[in-house]
């Protein structure tokens, strides 16, 4: 049995901290121990606590614009600190342990740093020649040397690897980190190439929710969801996991177990939609305050508009999330959509210089809104939501602005000052806080 | 020209300080500049301030005894922060820079984890390659390719490069740190395998004084002394620079400019004992309170007594500077000798075993003396320095509890409480803070 074990930075915050993540990765060891062989433990690990943000603060107090490779320098040095301490402390209490740089782990990245892609990695290249060569029936003394992360691990020992790092792949070995939730994706993707049973995300919240807990209490606990809902859930402004890290678990078919590193008892299991036997027709409710919406009106109908306007906003590397086009009077339009609140200004700006060259009537702007989303993989064949949805929302008078559906979400733009309530409507006319718990079962 | 520089700790131990370096920098290319043509610039530093103490304290607070090879992986992030930091302010300020960890730099070491020892540099492989290839008339051509630092120099960088760390020369690449003192020795080194100009030591004193300034206020800052002085110098307890990079700078002719980072004065230059013209006779004093003195008394005069006593001193891994053995009775001797003081009580037991087994009459221990020394050159062809040295000390009152010499050195043991008396009394003696303003001159 393989095990792979991600714990953030909230789990790794302090030195007692990191002694209950000890206690974590010898009660992993002891529940899966089959026939006296302990499972084998990878064990991702984020800076500690705020480190990253400190270490980024640092480097815009000793220049304005810190260069981004001397940045992923700096800021890989808070992962390298995390994996010594874990390293020596499971040492310590007398387990064989040994940490790993990203670049040790064979994991190789392009050289955007700061935004780093993973583009190929040595445990997986070692399993991918092994599954060809055993199906060409060449024996196991001919293959090649296994990489370094399943050497270590044949040694006995838990491998403690340094998350949201790499190196490039040239003779230069460029340190590179890999953005936002790269500890989750170097998880994820070390449990694909090794093959893992599974992959435990250890992180400061007990599973995924029907809603964010901290807004309606009441709120349930899902004991599985499929990748692609949460991939929805993750797009709708659901913190849990970030959406690429899920979409690599998803193309990999790693099963993802997220937890909570302060309790044992069991998270939340993200695992193929097949996998689930009585799918509920809708599983969440998501919220997310970090957009702001624009809208061009009166644009002239010709081809090529929208175009031209999404073109120049991507060019400045303004990333769009809905996008709504009407068509309200002959021959003119009216575009909306909403991009992130930091990148709200900017976007501004661009579509007043697009509304004086397309002879637009005016730009309008709302940084105030949020979006509010129900996801249910359920909802592919069951039609009548949407309405249960919008009716919901009607009953408290909350006005829809925009509207965008996929084949298993609704999302709708709201007032920001009306979101909770909003939350807290969706819910309870989808009774989510009980529906579902005795449809939720795997497969066997 | 080609020019090595080294920040200590306390140089950069915060970003103000890193300001001063970078100043520092930019003065050192605009006044090594010829014909338009800016000087290469190696920079190596060291963790920021007390960085390194604090993740030894941390891993000691994580657990009892840290892993050695996880303590490295743990410190080697000091120099990774300062390396990062130094080479985006550099940027910031529109040089081209770029950071180098040991490893990137082809910085080769054995596995000895916390005091690894350099076996091989690429810097220096490809110098004796291309001197190689010459001889032999190889057209450039075909000479092999650049190492990773010179490739950087010739783009026009400034080269910031990790100090105290390298990777061993395995496929594992395991992080490795240099010892107390590492930082000198990578720019030592890494000066010695480029063929530098020279090599500059930033510290936070300006230069190699006749006595401690601290101690004597009038003691002067000496314009040059050989490599087998300092080396003395830094045995007898002068803190400037460790022994190890001493000789390896003597061992492959490396100029060495011991200086501030705070003024722009010029320092001290260690330099060949054959590049100083008029030799001072003597030409500083050194006191070291680090030691402690043990004696083993009435041992039978056999052969073989030292040997026994000494080897097992040596297993344990106890390091002893001085010896000296009278006979003074007939088959009846007394040996003394000092050791670190950290190192006094753990002497003392085995010393009071092997008492036992050679059936001595008694030991003795003091950890309450001092060394002081006196070095110089001249020392070699001029008689009669230690009966002066041995007078000075008498006229004070100054008992000699120990002795001993080397062709350019003579250090005598005495109480702790009388050290800065002695020192005082010889520096005085000798006339140090007159002497040698005029003799010393280099060879043109």
């Amino acid at each position: 049995m393989l095990v792979v074990q991600k714990f953030g930075g909230s789990s790794v915050a302090s030195l007692s901290h990191m002694r209950r993540v000890v206690k974590r990765i010898l009660e992993t060891r002891k529940k899966h121990t089959v026939n006296g062989q302990p499972p084998q433990l990878v064990v991702i690990v984020s800076a500690m606590g705020d480190e990253t943000d400190m270490l980024v603060d640092l480097a815009h107090r000793a220049c304005r614009r810190p260069d981004p490779r001397e940045l992923d320098m700096l800021l890989s040095t808070g992962e390298q600190k995390s994996i010594a301490i874990l390293a020596m402390m499971l040492k310590a209490r007398g387990l064989e342990a040994r940490s790993l740089l990203g670049g040790q782990a064979g994991i190789y990245t392009d050289g955007e740093h700061t935004h780093a892609r993973i583009t190929r990695m040595e445990p997986y290249e070692y399993a991918q020649a092994v599954r060809r060569l055993k199906a060409e029936g060449v024996p196991p003394e001919k293959w090649p040397p296994k990489d370094r992360i399943r050497r270590e691990l044949e040694q006995g020992r838990i491998v403690v690897v340094a998350g949201f790092q790499g190196v490039t792949d040239d003779e230069d070995r460029e340190i590179t980190t890999l953005g936002r939730g790269g500890s989750d994706l170097t998880a994820v993707a070390l449990a694909a190439a090794l093959e893992a049973d599974f992959c435990e995300i250890y992180t400061d919240v007990e599973g995924v929710y029907t809603a964010d807990p901290t807004l309606i209490p009441h709120a349930r606990k899902l004991d599985y969801i499929s990748f692609e809902e949460m991939l929805e859930l993750a797009s709708a402004g659901a913190q849990v996991m970030q959406a690429r890290s899920i979409e690599f678990a998803r193309n990999y078919g790693v099963r993802i177990h997220v937890r909570s590193s302060l309790t044992s008892t069991e998270g939340t299991w993200i695992v193929p939609e097949e996998e689930i036997v009585e799918k509920a027709v809708y599983r969440a409710v998501a919220l997310s305050t970090d957009e702001a919406k624009l809208s061009i009106l009166g644009v002239p109908d010709v081809p090529g508009i929208a175009a031209r306007i999404f073109g120049r906003l991507a060019e400045a590397g303004i990333v769009v999330d809905m996008i709504i086009q009407s068509a309200a009077r002959r021959g003119i339009n009216d575009i909306s959509f909403t991009v992130a609140k930091s990148d709200f200004e900017r976007a501004k700006e661009i579509l007043e210089e697009l509304a004086q060259e397309l002879s637009a009537e005016r730009v309008d702007g709302d940084p105030h809104i949020a979006k509010v989303s129900i996801v249910g993989s359920g909802m592919r064949t069951r039609p009548g939501i949407a309405a249960q949805m919008f009716r919901a929302l009607a009953q408290q008078n909350i006005n829809i602005e925009l509207i965008s559906t996929s084949e298993i979400k609704i999302s709708c733009v709201i007032r920001e000052d009306e979101a909770e309530k909003a939350v807290r409507a969706i819910h309870d006319a989808f009774d989510l806080a009980h529906l579902g718990v005795v449809e939720e079962t795997l497969k066997e």
